[in-house]
């Protein structure tokens, strides 16, 4: 009989990330993260490629979101008034749910030099959504590419806020903000 | 007798080149490589880890170069202004020997996901060496990564036009011109 599975990737990664705060990422296998999970080693695979991967789930969804949130900004958005829309497009992914895992998360990718790179390509991904769903808009290739990375690194500050406990502002809010400080910083920027 | 070595790793990443033109990054070993640049394996294993090393050697050279620049930047100069004394700095390492195989590693890692990977991480590393080379001149975090990403993607368009075999400009030069590009954009940018 199938196993109900109600959440499974959401439960792997919280598997994964006690593992790895456990006993370290190295030393982590799949049989262990499915086991802890209640879950069996094909289903983990049914989910993600590898260990690796777990951390790194949703993020078709996430660039999903990116290139429909610019896409439906109104005619008249600038480049980065488009980008601050798609900001505001995922921020319906960060619950207060993934919050409380976010500083494991955080942690585990910080302390390893492997999810410090499949992250760096993460980021590169964001980039390179918003940017062709800017240059869709007519924006022309510098400005699109230009707007995408200020996006990525607004994302960046807004997650990290985000992912300290100290900090209640929800995603969208932090991300909006973050998005208007790097706005202030280019047009000061000599 | 120990092998006569000049250029070990430049040779290895010729051979490395070519066999994975000829047939295909995945189904390329270390050994392989080693045969191919007349080389042993074990010469192979001094220079790199393994075989996808072989494409990203000399990037700590560039993230030294690129700190320096930056480091000996005139103390009037703007972080910009310490960019393009960065990028500047590094042209040195993009003699034409290596624009010869410049096309054949772009396709190399265009066509690789892995590959692709290690290349965002290259290039997350240079703007984490740029922000922290600006901080150390008194750059207050934000403009200083910025900046620092704005030389990344300098240094990206920068390098694709130097790859490509119809310019013949030098990658100092051209360099100057992408951050003088980039800088327009952001003056631009709404």
């Amino acid at each position: 009989m199938a196993r109900w599975e109600p959440d499974a990737q959401d439960r792997l990664l919280r598997a994964a990330l006690d593992l790895f705060a456990e006993q370290g990422y190295d030393d982590t296998t799949v049989i262990e993260i499915a086991r802890r999970a209640g879950l069996t080693k094909s289903t983990f695979f049914r989910h993600f490629r590898d260990k690796r991967e777990v951390l790194f789930g949703g993020q078709d969804l996430l660039n999903g979101l990116l290139a429909e949130g610019i896409a439906n900004a109104p005619g008249t958005a600038t480049p980065l008034d488009a980008v601050e829309a798609a900001l505001d497009a995922v921020a319906t992914v960060f619950t207060p749910a993934r919050r409380d895992y976010a500083p494991a998360l955080v942690a585990a990718i910080a302390n390893n030099s492997e999810l410090r790179e499949r992250d760096a390509l993460k980021r590169t991904g964001f980039a390179e959504t918003m940017t062709a769903a800017l240059r869709r808009r007519g924006v022309s290739d510098r400005p699109a590419s230009v707007a995408a990375w200020l996006g990525v690194l607004a994302f960046g500050a807004a997650y990290s806020r985000w992912a300290d406990p100290a900090n209640h502002q929800g995603f969208g809010e932090l991300a909006r903000q973050a998005l208007h400080e790097l706005r202030t910083t280019i047009a000061e920027l000599r």
